[in-house]
């Protein structure tokens, strides 16, 4: 963990990622992370898309007591369409202090704010409504340069890809995000109150997101702990981060998150209100969800998840079931349902609670309690039947500009799970899709992020627009910072194979740089194009430790006799000394004479080779 | 690592796999892993394929100076058609030492049988032999019970999944075996000379196959890591193992493996060849490849990987790639075919390999030396001009009744992976598909084990019957003890998803036991239904350590309070209580009053919780 120009007693991990530079593209100044190639590559440096903030930018001076500078601020009070006003007063509850033990608190955000800014009476502010009305914001613009990664620089592409009724652009033009996110394709979650958010876009043509949740629990965690696990999620790929978090402190700690996240935080409201009720699910009214509500939407809370399709009518369905409810906020939504022997109060409350979205354009990401938990429920009768429903909410939320976004599962064969992706196009308008996972199977605990990465590189591919990540302790325990890792990077791993696989125009410029790299022997610059260039360097020194190591023409699986690349080089080599195309090539008559010179050198080994760590 | 009968100063890793028991069934005794489950479940023990051999069993005497018990000798025997000769004297250059310096060398395998078996004159000892004949062997028999995995027990089986033509049936039967290696739809890997072997199917039409590479290398390893490589990667799951060694004392570290290895060896013949010419490609001819092949067959090795379809023509196709020729035995062919300007050797030997193959019963592994090394030569010319090759050639294997398999790629993007499957299969005449992965992205070295492991479950789903293991070391390092048992979990989990997804009918076995132990948290069933039952409990176990956790009615996650599967089996317990359907259910009048009695026993607690490690 190296801490760079960080003047505080809690750390968070700042400095750059290993053979990468931050750059501000343009005048909105972009960021993104470029990774320069050898020299004797030829090659101009690769761009590549960057969700970590200011922290991986040795020029910024991170203090996470002060939070980081307000991006969005100027964009949003030139807009004229919001108001400040006396925040809702912090209550013990918010805290889930709420006996007469009000021990372990965490410290109050410093110079928290008092007056948060919403839509003035009778003003929309979300994304949606701009672009409704052909309203191209600086967040769109944003996004756009953000996604093009700068392959307006090259131009040797060609579009290979199956990307099932996808419309992905060659470019993004800032007036392609304005459409998507009128269509409802798309999604920008922007909390009136995150100024510090770096924009972004969520939709089945731009590139495919991932999430990373974190959390502390009943059982562990603290606020340092949380904050760092926010940055470190975005280090190595987190495009939003969801705040999980139960038990106490919430309030506090969430506002040292958002105040300190340049991603969109997302959170699950129902997960504090339950808090606020001591925990008893059927203590829940209308009236606490909304206040809590209210309360994170002043802190800047960008997205909440609503499970507002888990219906009366559709929790005996899941009593059928092998797992049952295994969605927390399905479940307590379910335990209200039955024991009031009531229809959802979300669901009765909906247009209600799009009000509030609107006030500060809060994203819906529509929560799918009654998601499969083994692969024996996938695509039943309950997980479907609320599907449906979120559909319809879904063009209610729309009727009043509020962007969406659906939540899918959760645990599914591989053999179903396109209909996953077919029906929620089909019910939901196209309103992006957020799918955690798919596990394609169950017998797996302990590598789940990888069953998991499975079903998401697939449901990726047929147009889900981002993946929330599964750790190796799914189902076991709570994931530690190395488990978070493994997660964000199994997930960008997914993602982008999503991305190849769709066609995406700027995705595979990278697998190319890196095979080149790989090719010609140019370790560095294949552990920098990395995913993760600090372990991909790591396991190679494992076994070939020496500095030498890093130029050789050779590696450790092969050995210098055997290496296939090189070979193959001499191969190319020769053809070329050849100078004639492949058919006059398997004609040339001096083959064996040419050959014979590669073979001296072969067998010299010359500067070919280092020596070897025997 | 658990020694247990073990009178070795050369350890390897004894023991059974946690919470199961080694069974055998049958008259053949056929060897599976049994899972009891808790009382408590009313379920009967789940069985499960079983790999390790006699490792796992804690009633064997494990003596590696001895080898494992000769199986299949008495089948061989009987069968009347094997002659006893003089083996192949071995030469220095079998274990790599050609020049001055002999130092180094593993001890030779006690007792070495000097008297291998072959075909007597005339006779063709190949499973497919006896099959075309309408001879149903014990290896089959063997192969039915084995691959039915117990499921005779069950009725419930409901048939669900997506199978691209493959004739998977109910139950296995000796007869359905037979025929489908007759068909040459599976092979049965089966070298006289290596009785110690368990017989397994590798065909699209039984349950999805893994292999784990194991082998020395020029830069590293010794023969006792290597005899506790095949062992430590059979226990986990790998169905076949291959040895790539290359360097020194090559032959006598096969001999150890072989004699102590109960499942099917292959090797890349090649490459032994390769170090008898001191590493000088254009040195290598026919009768120091055929040299070493019948060095090989002595000894028992069951599949030969047999690059005979990288033909002169082809070179030059690879030579446009990004990343040219990236396997080792194909570019040594490549080299080979381009000094000598002749066409490949293997090819034009062709029916002799198989004469040679015919004798000892060898299945050919037809390599695909030309496989893409990158996503940007996935699919190219290059390798498909092979594949069509090695269909011919398949063709011409089965004209002598011997067994083939064939290799395939690589790296591939999602969307080009089904191409593969589909052209393998048209042009190799259903043949068994075996592949390297695929790779779905180039830019996660560290993480290859994943990118990998989703081509790896959607080949498989598509019809691939083997999937060579790939370790989070590729590209990199060589793997250590860690690396090759993440690398094969990874890939019994591939498998595993493909079978499910192909509608197996004994793969969701396991799924709907693990899910409904998790459901009704039973933790251990849990653990011991896994995959890797030592890492479940042990993440499991960080974070709540105490031994009460495991009989807990929560976990870590969401603790207590928040346990969605808790409240879940509440919903489904009052459901019960009512004693109504669904429909009814809903209709209740006396919801409130039912729930709000479930709501008091779950505010009390009782003996529902335990405490939690705070």
């Amino acid at each position: 963990m190296a801490d760079i120009n960080s003047p505080l007693e809690i750390g968070v991990t700042t400095g750059p990622i290993r053979g990468s530079k931050k750059i501000h593209v343009g005048d909105l100044r972009v960021a993104m992370r470029e990774i320069a190639l050898e020299p004797s590559s030829g090659e101009p440096p690769v761009r590549v898309y960057d969700t970590s903030g200011p922290y991986t930018d040795p020029d910024a001076l991170i203090d996470i007591q002060a939070g980081l500078p307000q991006l969005r601020r100027e964009w949003q009070l030139a807009r004229g369409d919001v108001e400040e006003y006396d925040a809702r007063a912090i209550k013990p509850e918010d805290n889930g202090q709420l006996g007469p033990d009000r021990s372990g608190g965490v410290p109050a955000f410093p110079d928290v704010v008092k007056r948060p800014l919403r839509a003035k009476a009778g003003s929309n502010i979300s994304q949606m409504h701009y672009a409704k009305r052909g309203i191209i914001t600086p967040e769109m613009e944003y996004v756009a340069t953000r996604e093009n990664l700068g392959r307006a620089m090259r131009d040797e592409y060609i579009r290979d890809g199956e990307d099932f009724g996808a419309e992905i652009p060659d470019y993004v033009t800032p007036e392609f995000v304005r459409d998507e996110v009128a269509r409802g394709r798309a999604i920008i979650p922007s909390n009136v109150n995150h100024p510090e958010c770096e924009p972004m876009a969520i939709g089945r043509n731009f590139l495919v997101k991932i999430n990373a949740n974190i959390g502390n629990s009943a059982v562990a965690s603290d606020v340092a702990q949380e904050v760092e696990k926010m940055v470190w999620s975005i280090r190595w790929g987190g495009d939003t981060v969801m705040d999980l978090s139960t038990g106490r402190n919430i309030h506090d700690t969430r506002e040292w998150i958002i105040r300190n996240s340049p991603v969109p935080i997302g959170t699950v409201p129902i997960y504090q209100a339950l808090e606020k009720t001591g925990g008893v699910a059927e203590d829940l009214t209308w009236e606490i969800f909304r206040d809590t509500l209210v309360e994170q939407a002043e802190q800047g809370v960008d997205y909440f998840t609503i499970h507002a399709g888990v219906r009366l009518a559709y929790v005996p369905l899941a009593a059928k079931r092998v797992t049952g409810i295994v969605s927390r906020g399905g479940s307590i939504m379910a335990k209200w349902c039955l024991s009031h022997h009531k229809e959802s109060f979300l669901y009765e409350h909906f247009d209600e609670i799009t009000e509030i979205c609107k006030a500060y354009d809060i994203a819906y990401s529509l929560g799918d309690g009654l998601r499969p938990g083994s692969v024996a429920d996938a695509n039943d009768e309950a997980q479907f039947a609320e599907l449906y429903t979120l559909g319809e909410l879904t063009k209610k939320a729309w009727e009043q500009d509020v962007q969406v976004m659906i939540e899918g599962p959760g645990h599914v064969p591989m053999h179903k799970i396109k209909e996953n992706m077919d029906k929620q196009l089909e019910a939901c308008g196209e309103a992006p899709f957020y799918t955690l996972g798919p596990l394609v199977t169950d017998i797996a605990p302990g590598y789940d992020h990888i069953t998991s990465g499975i079903g998401a590189a697939m449901i990726g591919w047929f147009g889900t627009a981002m993946l929330c990540y599964v750790t190796p302790k799914e189902h076991l325990g709570l994931p530690d910072r190395d488990d978070v890792k493994t997660g964000v990077v199994t997930y960008r791993l997914a993602a982008h194979a999503a991305d190849l696989a769709k066609g995406h125009p700027a995705a595979k410029l990278r697998d190319d740089a890196l095979s080149r790299a790989r090719f010609e022997f140019r370790w560095r610059d294949q552990f920098h194009l990395s995913l993760d260039p600090d372990t991909a360097e790591q396991y190679h020194d494992q076994t070939l430790p020496a500095e030498g190591a890093k130029t050789a023409h050779f590696c450790s699986m092969c050995g210098p006799k055997f290496c296939s690349m090189q070979i193959s080089q001499e191969v190319r080599e020769f053809a070329a000394k050849q100078n004639q195309d492949s058919d006059g090539f398997i004609a040339a008559g001096d083959a064996e004479a040419g050959m014979e010179e590669m073979s001296e050198k072969y067998r010299d080994g010359g500067d070919l080779y280092v020596k070897a760590e025997e």
